[in-house]
């Protein structure tokens, strides 16, 4: 499996002890909490002002909430990432989403087809919003919002769901633009019987 | 994770007793040597000659040759599963994937993106060839044929190409036609540092 | 007219005196029975062990049953080779719905678009089934499967639509990958006032 | 067969005796040259300045030229309806194109399928650009009409490849809109060993 | 600014003294009423019995009626070129819709996305069924004809709904077919504060 | 034209005085620099501290380089912005690009087709890259950046194509969600013979 590790990226990526602090202490924690450097960090500090600004935006949106938890806002990632296609953000937030989960088989299926992976009424409306807002955003009415209201969510928790797809919809395309390839470790995160530190 | 075991099946699922022979050993064999049975034999056994008929068929393709191996082969249906969006055959196929490949990292990332997994010219020929006779078959050309023979696969073998991923369009709908789930073993196998029997 | 019987195919084909004895069998019923060897017959016997796989199977699935006859099996035929838009089924099997219909116009009618030909709610719900698990099986529902219940089918007559729409969906794709093309007689049978052998 | 012979307009239509004399004339002329009123004229009379208006158009493209003939003319016709699924024109346009061409199974698959019946490279180049133009007409570039001079048309031979294409995206619609059925006589027109008479 | 006023044509565009009398009249007509002549009249040109015909069957829809007014029937243009993506209809009928509605902003709103313009019931039913004939119109049913007269419309003007669509469905064609360009006028025309003759 | 100047907006829209110190300080420069806040700021501001981060994200794009100046920054905005139908963007942005590019007639072009606006080589290779990674961003390749440095961008001017289209990806999809409308005020700018403040 050697070879899995390289970053992918069509850009330059910098060494790291040519960043500036902050992106410095933010790897730093990453592998702390990680065990390794996710590549989107390597491959997006080829403009170090653009990591810094995007992550600080992107960092709120996982912030979790009374009814729409990290579980659920991992799930809108995955959702969003099976829309569009984007390998680097399935194998990444498909691991993060099994561990929030607790649950690898259902975080395995939910990355290949949300419709059949026997979610509740909640999830499926959280899903389904965030997968026309990414396909069809033109299309997207003011009765596709209140589904979200009606199975509990706050307006905050609403906008949330919406703002977390069209983040993933920025994320997506920064990572297939780049070639981004997700990091190997993520593979044996969270698997049945496996390594579940995420 | 209890509940994962169901087959999902909208159509009654006979007792294994009350099958056929033939399809009592092919159970057994496959207990044998999986440690289960594939939900895919437990739901087509509501249509118990279906099931002989299309297994007698769907075994063939699956006998490996020169150019065109065993892992290929699992290679061309989850390339056609993906473009179908086929949760069963995406977990099960996948499963069968890594262990081929003996490539948990690889496996993983064709199931999700095969363009971006850094595949080499003979399997890129291989799933662009699957994807479009999947995707747009209307627009296949001789020339797309001769793409195959370009990376050395024999006429024969290229008509294997077309037939798996043919065999795929077919098997994929009957799995979503019946809401088949794939049993929750498979997501464990052959994954990195953990169960490696498929 | 000259030109139009040949097979189209860009594989070898065999001589027929070269197949198995089964194939040369079936190739004789068929001359006599239609006139004829169909070119699915000629182009599929490159490869004797698939061709008599899949005939296997495929002739299962045009068995008549007591709400779902010879003509509407022909008819999710036509329908699903419409929407995958290939020539040689249209061709053969729009010939075998004008004889099963015993109604030239009506059988045409539904080779170009099912939905404008004035169908009744039972074939219209079958049409509508084969169509979508054809175009976006992904979205098939326990509530598409209650259409076809809800018109009078039987379970296992609810399963013969899937599969016999599943299985075109594989021939369709064999027919497009071999470059099949009809039998020039397909043209003139069951046509008004002209020849009505099939 | 009965039933077959309505127009299906969900407008009213007309009666004949009550419209006014330049159509009259035209649906005698019709019922001279073909033994029946096409239900188009029929439908259309709905509104007759319309009809008029419309039809002063039309007839203008179907006159043929040195390198695009009659049989060209309907070609694009039947390739238009086909990429639009229009029922209506697929089945009376057919039927005209199989008599300008004095081919019947060669009509009979352009009007399933253009790009697998074996046409030259004028006439492929000629559907080619009509299918475009009527699909994704946004894209279409100065190249594309390179290629129709390229097969040996002039500048007005290829303006009216485009004008007849452009044409039938009207006659498609209005076809679709009002629900026109075809007259069922098309059916057996210009079939082998059949009526001949279009 | 200069180089705007090209009609952009891929076709030789005639010298207006050659042309037939009445199209000279045309011309000379526009040129009173708008200042200049449309670059849809010199491009047309080219061939002149066919800018003649094809213009007497337009004109024949832009006449208002009681429920369907000259601003409904260029907004049903504008609608339509939106679905095509055509430039020169959306800027020259995207003026005419301003001046015709007398409100710069709702008219390029409609020429952006009807669906958020805020119009009322009648236009809105008026839009969805011109939008839908223009993507979709295989998929057309009588029920979308009985929206257009739930809202107030006569058959008649039901049928112009259609028809309007029709044609524009064939001028946005001729327009991308020709590359015809919009006059640089148009952009300044119906602006709020600004040149209001149209 | 009164009720043109609400932000539309499907979520409760904060009253300015209760918006922190720096989000006032924003709508007071866009009040002196405009003569109005954008409804944007308005209707993001229900999430204060998410307005302050996506805007820091967000101005960065905007800062004009070398060889991609502040009208090519809008230019992919309004590209972006046309194939994912957003009225507000292309309503705001495109008054943004007629005033940078000092050319009202080419900006309105553009917000309606860039292919037959008649860009050179550089912005037309800038226009196809932000429409392909909005449209098929898993087809992207790297023969896709490299067009990008063929005309001359360095290789921090084709990231910022790419990050500029990845966040108007997610820009629209907000200002779908939360059905913001464009001010009144824009429509008017940078028009011929207008207002020309942007």
């Amino acid at each position: 499996m050697s070879g899995h590790d390289e970053t992918g990226s069509w850009f330059p990526v910098p060494d790291e002890s040519a960043l500036p602090d902050n992106l410095r202490g933010l790897f730093a924690k990453a592998r702390e909490r990680l065990g390794f450097v996710p590549n989107v960090f390597r491959v997006y500090s080829f403009r170090p002002e653009r990591l810094s600004a995007w992550f600080a935006h992107y960092r709120q949106l996982h912030e979790p909430s009374e009814h729409l938890g990290a579980a659920d806002r991992e799930m809108i990632a995955v959702v969003v990432s099976v829309a569009n296609g984007c390998l680097y953000c399935l194998v990444a937030h498909g691991a993060a989403l099994r561990a929030e989960l607790d649950d690898p088989v259902l975080g395995e299926r939910i990355s290949y087809d949300w419709r059949r992976a026997g979610l509740d009424a909640r999830r499926s409306a959280i899903c389904a919003y965030a997968e026309k807002l990414t396909l069809t955003p033109r299309d997207l009415t003011r009765a596709d919002l209140q589904t979200l209201l009606d199975v509990g969510l706050t307006l905050e928790e609403a906008w949330d769901v919406a703002e977390i797809a069209a983040m993933y919809n920025l994320t997506n395309r920064m990572a297939m633009a780049t070639n981004m390839l997700p990091n190997a470790e993520y593979s044996g995160q969270a698997r049945p019987g496996g390594d579940t530190r995420t």
